[in-house]
């Protein structure tokens, strides 16, 4: 094979800047505007600079010195330029139109290009008091900047106007749509870096615009920030040809405009073109459909705004091109303490802003540059958009009991566990139409809550055909978003979350793992937010997990994961929160709990099947406010100290349990069983570590301090040691779980593997309770005879056997 | 605002299916081969429903009864018949090209349609013995998918010529690509599935042609299967215009070729035309690349291929639309037992495949149709390239010990722990050309890895600019590997080294976990071919998780997450392993073990900032090899019994440890500290729950029985807990990790939050060692207003005391 390493470099069209190339043409600023604009986007360069590099002399009024600059340098520089000249002129389109507008930034560390604006603004000062419009705040403001106990370089929750942290890369756009979802007099712009849009997430999250409705959700003007590199890297779409570029996005179901330059008076007048275009274009299709009430998908408008890396840096330091290039990406020139060139370099660049043009004697931004930005709660930095909590509207919930089922004896009747759930929902969202959704990916029939589509269809405005009729169940006015990507549906949902209001997510557990990163994300902005005094509590995002690991029958190893749990128990107690309800009438109970909650991550664990039905209603509430209590039905030890103590946490877990728990009562009349059902897993973590976790002398009280428990257990079983090591009778407890042990398996065969069945749970406990060690060997013995038989029958007919399958509570 | 409910469904070209339409016109298929390649299908879709309904009769040679019928009918027929479709015009152009080629179904349940192919070729028949070619055989192999202990309806490791299960959606194109590079013979042909098309991972994985050489790599095939729905959805992909569609591919950087239509004869016409046109534009465009050894990035093409879901299947059923509708996507009929209508159905379908011109007598598949496939290894279902082992060549490995730093006293010198980790992977590299590559996003210089860059550039044939020149490292015959999609990126790796290459994947630790789960599905892969006697071993899978939680600095919360370790913990201790190794020696020597390993997933821990070195090479292979040891360096117990056990695992934890050590050592002489690291984490387990634990009487021995171990961990400090548990001194086990508290933090001031700084563990052992309880309450304080002082520090300079950062091992 012939070496290419030779191979010549290609210069093309986009290695030179200059005057602006755009897709609309026109000069629509006057030069008085112009002017304007112009200054308050050397301002909001000069503040990202100073923040990245100075601690003291903000304005530069003394000459620069060694303490004066920060001892760490941190902070990107690189796409900064480009998040403030496009904040500049959105500030232009919200006074021009009265528009209702978020914006959404998308690069990682893109913060100095927010936060500039910001102080520009005003809101800054307002949220950061002590960082005032003057020499002295200014100062404050610098300083703080990615420093301990500052504000970070992500617009973070600290950030105002920020409801997108961008420290993880690829939601914006996902976030974006749920930002707009019914919100019709919304624009969101959002701005994908194009590193970002490398990302899987952001490259499905483009079919977003098929989930759209003109007529009640607002807009979302994309502005795809072709910065060209990324850390080190030149990324994907900066060096693809134009051609492909654009068929790219048109392929996505968007019109592409572009903007592409580096002479700023240029590209000002033609990002001001565009914008007005867009939006006038986004506003004429709405206007189109809200005044015929017919909602088609149109060809939204996007933008892709081309302008160097590090724009306005120095284009050479040290040799080495840096404005354009990957060599601007965070600090572009660092070594600065008894450095005189690169301070003289920097004083240079920092005042080719003109900072006298922009700042008066006590360091206040000039009027004139301060009139650039809207005012009041138009302003980006305080719109009520990204402070949620404040248009919240709490939800009209119908009354849960009314979807129980009766239970008149425990462990007899069976039902699907979600079914009813399904009708709940049903009414939560007929209550509340314009502020509640249901998110999941194409399977919210499969996991049967499809009652909800009696009221609202899944969401399609892409093409129909005459047999979507026949249980499609489709419909530009559908409230529940189906699409095959977990990453997408999740975005969706927190956007729509941080902006007021109220959703549910239920998706496969073992494919929750697909979005771990994403949760856990989320959980983060939550607790940092409950730490911060302006941010108002937004609704808690719901995840039901269901199709769970032990009832994945053919679906095979790939679909038994139940270690979404691990992940969330990682995250901070303020904020996660993970319910195992057993039955029909604790599930509605905990769902009804925690859809009116707020600022929690709730997993609820609930499997999709027919199973054992445990609880009327009253006694369900009971259980659920508990969390964690006896089933007295199901034991033995009549209050008395039992022998052994038998917990679930889990559907079929608790099953399973139960029926070893008759056997053992069969073999051996005189055992004392205590049950126990633990709907709120953190209930077993100590007090001190969860505010849900129960005292020792309660936990003590219900799992004695001595006596063996067998904790059968919906997750990997390794997860209840991590809550209770600290527990009196830690040491007697025995945790059955999920291990890794499965394929194409009968629901008990897998759980024979994995010792959770009947047989094994008897026969732990006579392998546990000390008077049971001898006279119990016989009954063993018995035990694993059946549990062979069982297996056996199941290898045989491909199902479990049917006294298994139609096993009831006999008592 | 106006309901849009009434809206009117429209007609599209694409709600009639018929004669085919493609892009590439012509009818390369003599009847005679028509008519055999037909055949082949009809047999192929013959057994496809065999398999998921019946357990006897497989020919229909009896009156079909309920007992023939499987009791719970399982398998997905809506994707099978276009991928047994496109299997069987492969066959036809591996014979007409002799040519390698590797089939990946995308398709999540598509396994009835590859292992029909492979049983009417042989291979299945060759790999389970008992399914043999005539009718007994064909009962078993029918009874035995998706049954208990047989075979999976996804593509699962048992499947003949699979490395890509697709039991979670959106890696057949990258896996294809990772098992393309480096193969320049081989063609893979990968299907996404309309649906798995919609998920983040495979949306972004179209531009993994930006990634590949066409002299020196294979090439990939994509066939998007167009099948229109999902399990109860349209698809996005099938319900926009055909202008979209095919613009979206070229944005892509690819040729759009389509075959669309249901009519049988012109639909083989249409796909042999357009196989052959795609198979001739590979081949011109690979010699026009290899013989003039100019690398540059054509447009590959790739092919739409629209068929309806559940093709061949009755069109209607009890009054619902099936054929081309998403009621075929799993069972398309159900209820059949005592179901005679249903039966009846049932029967005339499968008759109408004509089973008696397929089929002898004794059930074996004619000759006429057995010879439509390829012999020997050039079958799909046998190719070497599915099973990579077999093809593996180990890695020409330098000595590692080439590539330490000379350590003559512990803890003084300090280095970057990454960096000679980078030499070293230059030399891999520099000995192994063809057969390994490094895998990172856009972060190998960050992870200061870039020595590698020396031997080989990343690779990079999109378009080049004359400032690459300038560190840009990028070149058209690059081995590393960058894309900002960790998807991406792992899809590439998992697909290389399951064709039987080796290779080396560093990330940030926080973002581990966007690729949580198909680490997961990886790990549940090996697993499953540890168990099949036919599979080979392949190279371990390796993973450097650095830029860890400790050092984030100026990155902040979201950066911090050490939680990819839980997830890792939760699958098969058979095929998991984490490292921590604390300094560059260390680092070498479990990365040199790695490299060399088989089928595992190798996860190492290290941070790439400046570290304190701690010992010689000799020093560090012991200390790797035994996985856990006592440092005596560094403790006071002189092989006594100690007062307390000072244990870590990671690089600062082990630091901050021996900090406090020496404060105790200089405030209480007399204190007999022991002081043990971990590299290997599972030492920690029980032998019984992993092959690495330690056996009890070892771990007391390091561990004590009953004194305090002060355990610094890198991550969450609940999984030491996790993993030792059932151990003898647990109960005085103290764990210190990160709690998920953070935010922008100097080193120390992160420490300091979640207690695993020096003054916390100092504090935790005056606390826990009885004998100090009293005598070191003014210590005790003392460290505390030191803490204070410190973060006050950090505070007000925004970096950590110099004292801090410059700490060495004292003695």
């Amino acid at each position: 094979m012939v070496a290419s390493s030779e191979r010549p470099t290609v210069e093309t069209s986009i290695s030179s800047f200059g005057l602006a190339r755009s897709t609309v043409q026109g000069t629509p600023l006057s030069p008085d505007e112009l002017w304007k604009m112009h200054a308050f986007w050397r301002a909001a360069n000069y503040l990202a600079l100073g923040m990245i590099y100075l601690r003291d002399n903000p304005l530069l009024r003394e000459p620069l010195k060694d303490e004066h600059i920060k001892q760490r340098l941190l902070g990107h520089w690189g796409s900064s330029p480009g998040i403030a000249f496009l904040y500049t002129h959105l500030n232009r389109i919200i006074k021009k139109f009265d528009q209702d507008m978020l914006f959404m930034v998308g690069p990682g560390h893109g913060a100095p290009g927010f936060l500039g604006p910001c102080y520009l603004e005003g809101t800054y000062s307002h949220y950061f008091s002590h960082c005032t419009e003057d020499v002295e705040g200014m100062k404050r403001f610098f300083k703080q900047f990615s420093f301990p106990g500052g504000v970070g370089s992500h617009c973070t929750p600290e950030t105002p106007g920020s409801i997108h942290e961008g420290g993880e890369l690829g939601y914006s756009i996902s976030h974006a749509f749920g930002a707009a979802f019914d919100n019709p007099d919304l624009i969101v712009v959002t701005m994908p870096g194009d590193g970002e849009a490398e990302t899987g997430p952001l490259a499905t999250s483009w079919h977003s615009n098929k989930f759209l409705n003109p007529i009640r959700d607002g807009a979302v003007l994309p502005v795809l920030h072709l910065n060209g590199y990324k850390i080190n890297n030149p990324t994907i779409l900066a060096r693809i040809s134009h051609e492909e570029l654009e068929s790219l996005f048109r392929g996505y179901g968007w019109t592409p405009y572009f903007v592409e330059g580096s002479e700023p008076e240029s590209m000002h007048q033609a990002l001001a073109a565009t914008l007005d275009h867009c939006v006038s274009e986004i506003k004429r299709i709405q206007h189109e459909a809200r005044s015929s009430g017919v909602a088609t998908r149109p060809r939204w408008p996007m933008i892709v705004l081309r302008t160097p890396k590090g724009w306005t840096c120095p284009g050479e330091i040290d040799g080495h091109k840096v404005e354009g290039f990957w060599r601007s990406h965070q600090v572009p020139m660092g070594s600065m303490h008894g450095n005189e060139e690169h301070k003289r370099i920097f004083e240079e660049w920092m005042r080719s802003y003109k900072p006298e043009e922009l700042f008066d004697e006590n360091g206040k931004v000039f009027p004139y540059i301060r009139e650039v930005a809207p005012e009041g709660n138009k302003r980006l930095g305080s719109t009520p958009y990204a402070n949620g909590g404040l248009l919240r509207r709490e939800l009209n919930m119908p009354d849960f009991r009314q979807y129980g089922i009766p239970v008149d004896r425990p462990g007899v009747v069976e039902a699907e566990n979600t079914r009813p759930l399904g009708v709940f929902l049903r009414d939560v969202m007929k209550n509340n139409m314009n502020n509640f959704r249901i998110f999941g990916p194409d399977e919210n029939t499969s996991n049967k809550l499809n009652a909800v589509y009696d009221v609202s269809k899944k969401f399609w405005i892409a093409e129909f055909l005459p047999e979507d009729l026949d249980g499609g169940e489709l419909s530009p006015d559908g409230r529940v978003m189906e699409i095959l990507s977990e990453h997408t549906l999740e975005g969706w949902l927190e956007g729509y979350l941080l902006t007021g209001r109220h959703g549910f997510f239920s998706t496969y557990e073992s494919f929750a793992h697909v979005i771990d990163s994403m949760v856990g994300q989320h959980a983060k902005w939550l607790e940092i937010c409950r730490h911060i005094n302006w941010r108002e509590e937004v609704s808690s995002l719901n995840l039901l997990i269901t199709s769970t690991v032990w009832r994945q029958d053919h679906n095979g190893f790939t679909h038994q994961d139940p270690g979404f749990l691990d992940v969330i128990l990682n995250k901070s107690p303020e904020v996660v929160r993970i319910y195992l309800p057993p039955d029909v009438n604790s599930l509605l109970s905990v769902a009804n709990h925690c859809l009116q909650s707020e600022d929690y991550v709730n997993v609820i664990v609930s499997d999709k099947q027919m199973h054992l039905q445990y609880h009327d209603m009253d006694a369900a509430v009971r259980n659920c406010t508990k969390g964690i209590d006896i089933w007295e039905w199901a034991s033995t030890d009549a209050g008395e100290e039992p022998d052994v103590v038998l917990a679930t946490a889990g559907d079929i877990p608790t099953k399973e349990s139960l029926a070893a728990s008759v056997m053992l009562r069969e073999a051996f009349p005189d055992l004392k069983i205590r049950f126990v059902n633990v709907i709120d897993l953190f209930k077993l973590t100590p007090a001190t570590e969860h505010p849900h976790g129960l005292s020792d002398s309660d936990f003590d009280s219900l799992f004695t301090t001595d006596k063996p428990i067998i904790f059968n257990f919906h997750g990997y079983p390794w997860l209840i040691h991590r809550l209770t090591y600290r527990r009196t009778n830690h040491e007697n407890l025995h945790v059955r779980g999920y291990k890794e042990k499965g394929n194409i398996n009968t629901p008990l065969e897998l759980a024979i593997c994995n010792q959770i069945d009947r047989f094994s749970i008897a026969i732990d406990v006579i392998d546990r309770v000390p008077k049971l060690k001898n006279a119990g060997a016989h009954t063993k013995e018995q035990l694993k005879d059946e549990q062979i038989a069982c297996r056996n029958y199941a290898f045989e007919h491909g199902i479990d056997r049917p006294d298994i399958v139609n096993w009831k509570w006999p008592y």
